[in-house]
């Protein structure tokens, strides 16, 4: 390290391959925040970044320097142990609303900060925001204070989050800085380790419906992703989930509220259902590493008894309720939730087994119809979107619907047809279900 | 190429190692001239530039459009040829003030634009205003007249050519991408193809004292400079010269223009001194590629007639005169010439055969008695230096000066003396005069 700050020298260590001190890393961000480094140095590292990587202990540094750009939030007090679940996200992921109240009620606290939709990917916080009058917008004293009540509490991220986060996020975005394991790690855990839960179990998608398109790719984040975690001195876990197809039956903003409603009900608990299994692999290790079950099997049991028991639902609908919004949506989704006026099913074209969904093609059809944002600025439709999913490997007749339509007119359910039949592919022999967990 | 200019894009297709679009590198270049692409995407792009380089024809896309950014001059109408010399700067390198007027003796125009020293690396604009009264700041008619009459001009860079080149060169300094071959390649030609000379020659220095460190970088940005030069319809060579020890006997700058003025008078017509030599290979494919001289044999002879007929000298006389500056430099450069007031030899500590002499640690002595630029807002003093500089194979006797150091105080060069010594190692066997051009 030297003892003079030199932007310029930084970026250039970093540029010819070498490791940036820890000071320099926390110096440079420090700066960064409070706008004493320009935004084109922070772009020539990030681009050097991109090329040279990051060690595993450049990246914590460089993650806990971003997390102290801003507030950090205690659980200290709490009676339960506080855990919490991260998707690199993908089409038809609604699986943070029934998982963050099923972990709840097993005992364990879910303080959740999430994110909107971009692109073809949906967001948690558009897709609560389709329930009538639920706030993502609290206060952390009311955060906490719901947490502490209800077990669980799913909020929009504030300005005070790790603002170098999006400062920084802002910039990789336009300046080709994205597709970086380290800066990836960093921007997901900065606000991921500010919100204070002591363990952490990462969702990394992979496919072609994900950000991650191999499983090498998909590895990679999520042993960043865990040892910085582990670094930062939580517990964590992380798998490696397939985007080919999208998850669950549904995808459209008040559809998948309307999905996790019935995976709460304990909606049928075949075990072919992905959305279901996965909120369920998902929630094992919240329950293991916080301690409150022993092992897998403890663990299953118990989630599949909160189930069976309506006490997950119930914990749903005491979020929703504490955050403002109908509670009737865990009773009745279809009267609470906004419904399109046009409603067309796509029949398949011939008979056949699935051998492939797009997850990408059925994403696009779903912005299209208006469920989704191309611009951070766009105003979305939450009754939009598609249900009644059919997956890979399921035998179809011809005429049988593959997927129904949910659109503002049925002109443009309609226009969208061929583009969603173009999501499908048929094979004359079995196809197996794809594996869930890679 | 795609219809919409969106710049990330663009940014993730050199990223991803492709190769650009000539539109697209011109709109890129037009829009951050003038201000509409911000500073974080130019220095992002450059970054992915130093990763991934850029094809020739890349290259020289971008080195027109940052030449476009500006005025460009042209020589129509001339009644000789247009040649230019460029350099890319090492310690002691005063070779165009003395090639300018002789090459122009013998009927070549050289209308040359020029720099100024910065860090160790003395400035040719520097130099000539060490001479009272020289005006680096011609306007371009004024420029178009001197040469014309003169058949040689030397002035400093205006704000109208290659702005460009100024904004983006500045960027590079603070975000770790100046050592980048098609930025370097375009940064140099975009001005001198704005210049307009119709040959252009590149001494591409390589050594210790260089920006070049290894011959292969050395020729790897000449071969890129000739591609360029060439693919822009100019006549082009290039030589990759010697920059470990400093070039000819003097680093200062009013101790490099008499030292012009002895090699411009004839001065010890010894093959063995580097930097007449010098002067004359670089001189001979101006002459040849102009057409003036059939070749290298005839090349050499008219610019040892026009040496010893003393109209190389008067050439720079009049070149000096008609930019305002005091002729007389030409006849007693000692009278006209600002003097050091304390002038210190440093002797030799041993006897034996010079074997290096590090042109950094000259370089850095001239830059510690003042004659340096720190920051480009520094002022210099053009009195201070170092002269009859021993070279690289000379035998010394112990006690014999080493070189003389030109101080504001005596004091000032005494404390320098072990730093000039530190220049010099000494073998007890012959060592050959290194090779000049490699």
């Amino acid at each position: 390290m030297n003892d003079e700050f030199v932007p310029q020298w930084i970026i250039e260590r970093k540029r010819d391959g070498a490791a940036l001190a820890e000071a320099d890393i926390r110096e440079w961000i420090a700066r960064y925040a409070d706008g004493r480094l320009p935004d084109y140095q922070m772009a020539a590292l990030a681009m050097a970044i991109y090329f040279r990587g990051m060690s595993p202990e450049e990246t914590l540094a460089l993650t806990d320097a971003m997390m102290r750009s801003g507030d950090t939030l205690s659980w200290d007090g709490l009676s339960r142990p506080t855990a919490d679940k991260h998707s690199t996200g993908g089409i038809g992921d609604k699986l943070s609303i029934p998982l963050a109240p099923l972990v709840a009620s097993c005992g364990v606290a879910v303080p959740m900060i999430s994110g909107r939709g971009l692109g073809i990917t949906g967001g948690t916080l558009d897709k609560l925001e389709s329930i009538p009058g639920y706030d993502t917008h609290l206060d952390s004293a009311r955060f906490r204070e719901v947490v502490d009540r209800v077990g669980c509490s799913i909020i929009g991220q504030t300005d005070r989050l790790a603002p170098a986060d999006r400062k920084l996020y802002a910039l990789r975005d336009v300046t080709g800085t994205v597709p970086s394991i380290p800066l990836i790690t960093a921007s997901i855990l900065s606000k991921k380790l500010a919100e204070g839960a002591a363990t952490l179990v990462f969702d990394v998608k992979c496919g072609a419906g994900a950000f991650m398109k191999t499983p090498a790719d998909a590895r990679a984040l999520a042993d960043s992703l865990l040892a910085v975690a582990r670094g930062a001195g939580r517990h964590a876990e992380a798998l490696v989930t397939a985007m080919d197809q999208p998850l669950g039956r549904t995808a459209g903003n008040a559809l998948e509220i309307a999905e996790s409603v019935e995976i709460l009900r304990g909606y049928p608990a075949d075990a072919g259902e992905d959305a279901r299994e996965l909120v369920l692999r998902l929630a094992v290790p919240m329950l293991t590493l916080s301690g409150v079950a022993r092992d897998e099997t403890a663990a299953r049991a118990l989630l599949e008894k909160k189930l069976a028991s309506g006490a997950a639902l119930e914990t749903f609908a005491r979020m929703v309720w504490a955050q403002g919004g109908d509670p009737r949506v865990a009773d009745a989704p279809e009267k609470v939730l906004p419904q399109a006026p046009a409603v067309v099913e796509v029949p398949a074209p011939r008979c056949g087994v699935l051998a492939r969904v797009d997850a990408d093609g059925i994403g696009r059809a779903v912005l299209l119809l208006g469920g989704g944002r191309r611009a951070v600025t766009d105003a979305i439709d939450p009754a939009v979107g598609v249900s009644r999913l059919r997956k890979v490997g399921e035998r179809i007749e011809k005429g049988e619907p593959l997927a129904t339509l949910h659109a503002r007119t049925r002109a443009e359910a309609e226009a969208l047809v061929p583009q969603v039949l173009g999501a499908f592919s048929f094979s004359d022999e079995p196809v197996a279900a794809p594996a869930l967990v890679l």
